[in-house]
């Protein structure tokens, strides 16, 4: 394994410490293992807090700041974050007007939020829940009942975050963040495996010449192996499902996230996303905003994702609202 | 050779495409393989133009924009721009008064950007060039006499930006920049090589267990192979070289650079950064900014450099002075 590590079980822990010290605009309490706006919990104001396993970066510690979360709570690398851990991101945030919950669809993850809500609401703090499951590729996978979720999360964080600032009421924010993950869809390949500190070697085999089609954040299966084809192919594969799934009327507007695993090259993103931009014009759909970068990671898996979410003007406008954090920042 | 590519050949052309799909915001020359501000050329603005191989992504076309470049020329991967490529970025940012060119120390780069700064100056351009050479791994190199550039262009390219934005001469942006140079030092280490399109295969052949130290970000020959080791004497290494080659006085304001080359994850990068950071700390350097990210790559490269650059105030206000562009921006 040649990774940039210490002792494997102390990857996390090492890595908040590295985070605490890029960004003292963030507070990091390690004992906790969450990741914390500095001015939270801020009253009146709706506390936007999510998590997950780690190895995802930036997801979710790099969109903790003004406009995106209150808090991030990274579990081990590729494992769910604990109920006690939530609870204290929960708490760490809650200003009085509720707490939203982002979490993605898999059954550790989903289990322990739901455990950590109901301790908070033991507590007195209201919490919602955005369940995000956007990977149109499977139904049912390896750690998940139903279909997973991966990129959409990033533009449910950031439109649900910006509506979060304007002082909106939780079920308001929720209910974006739930409008936001009902108008996505992503669609994922995988050319490599991606290698966890504990584990020393790649997560699955994939012969030279093939990849993954339709694979899981955390290298689940997808829904075919086969030869690796040129980008421009790889491009239609991914647009007919994201579109095959969610039929969109031409002249829809979307957000479209061009996503690397971790270990792919942006000039080969680039690559990849002008493909896909000319598929989508043939297709009459409209790119009214577009992200292309490593956001949804997977260690360091080559491969890439594709994300496509139709948007009203609403929604734009919140996009579009500031953001300052580590990996997402504009207009502030 | 697993890439989201079309043909080998193409890679290049194809990403530009992909860029000015993804940038309406820049204008992107297909034919002269430049990338350059929609603005440009602005009326009495000095024009800051860089350039060099492709594969270093998100350098440097990912650093056109308000307060940076005004223009970024591409060549191939891991080659040179031509000369009537440079000038005709240079051409296309004169505004009258002058235009910096921001140059990595390699022989190819250094002799196809004086030919360009020649022509352009017989078309009455008056062109000032900055070189980078902040690498201080090793004297001469497989494509470099003297010091190889690296990180620190980065921040050669953020400064000078911001001092062109105020109206600055063209002297004046160019020995602001030159200052930021020879007030940086950078060490790489890589842990894999990279593979460029056209081979299909790793550049250099590094065993299971090694790391090559002291690396150039085209896979060049570092100081020595070594058995891999622990992030925290990676780190060590990378500080000694750094502080070893620059002394800082103690209480030293700095802007620390620490880069993936490309293949690395975040989290690693992170945990990285906090070993730096450190030691640093115990070395009585301040660090004033930092930046943790793959900013200067080499392709699917895993491994990571470190740039050290001491700054007063002055620099220090350029660096946080707006900057809008597609890898980089705050303030705007």
């Amino acid at each position: 394994m040649k990774k940039f590590v210490n002792e494997p079980s102390a990857v996390v822990k090492e890595a908040l410490a590295g985070i605490a010290a890029a960004h003292p605009e963030l507070r990091v309490d390690l004992e906790n293992q969450i990741i914390v706006r500095s001015d939270a919990p801020r009253r009146g104001k709706v506390g936007l807090v999510s998590g997950g396993g780690s190895g995802h970066e930036p997801l979710h510690g790099g969109f903790v700041g003004l406009g995106m979360l209150d808090a991030a709570c990274p579990g081990e690398i590729f494992t769910s974050p604990v109920p006690d851990q939530i609870l204290a991101a929960t708490q760490a945030v809650d200003g009085g007007a509720g707490v939203v919950h982002v979490v993605k669809n898999y059954t550790g993850d989903v289990m322990n939020f739901q455990m950590a809500a109901e301790l908070a609401g033991d507590e007195g703090v209201e919490v919602h829940t955005v369940l995000v499951d956007d990977d149109v590729a499977v139904e049912d996978s390896t750690w998940t009942a139903g279909r997973r979720g991966t990129g959409a999360t990033l533009i449910v964080e950031k439109v649900a975050g910006a509506l979060a600032e304007t002082g909106a009421s939780a079920a308001a924010v929720a209910a974006a963040g739930t409008r936001v993950n009902e108008a996505s869809a992503s669609f994922a390949v995988a050319l490599t495996a991606c290698t966890t500190p504990a584990s020393g070697r790649p997560g699955f085999d994939l012969p030279d010449d093939e990849m993954e089609v339709g694979v899981g954040i955390h290298g689940e299966p997808g829904r075919r192996r086969e030869k690796l084809r040129p980008a421009r192919e790889i491009a239609a594969l991914a647009v007919e499902a994201v579109l095959g799934a969610k039929p969109l009327s031409a002249g829809s507007e979307t957000i479209v996230l061009l996503n690397g695993l971790g270990g792919t090259p942006l000039i080969e993103l680039y690559l990849l996303y002008g493909e896909v931009a000319a598929l989508l014009d043939k297709a009459g759909v409209r790119i009214a905003r577009n992200l292309v970068g490593n956001y949804v990671t997977s260690l360091d898996m080559a491969g890439a994702s594709l994300t496509v979410c139709t948007v009203d003007a609403e929604v734009l406008r919140l996009w579009d609202a500031p953001v300052r954090t580590p990996a997402l920042r504009w207009g502030a």
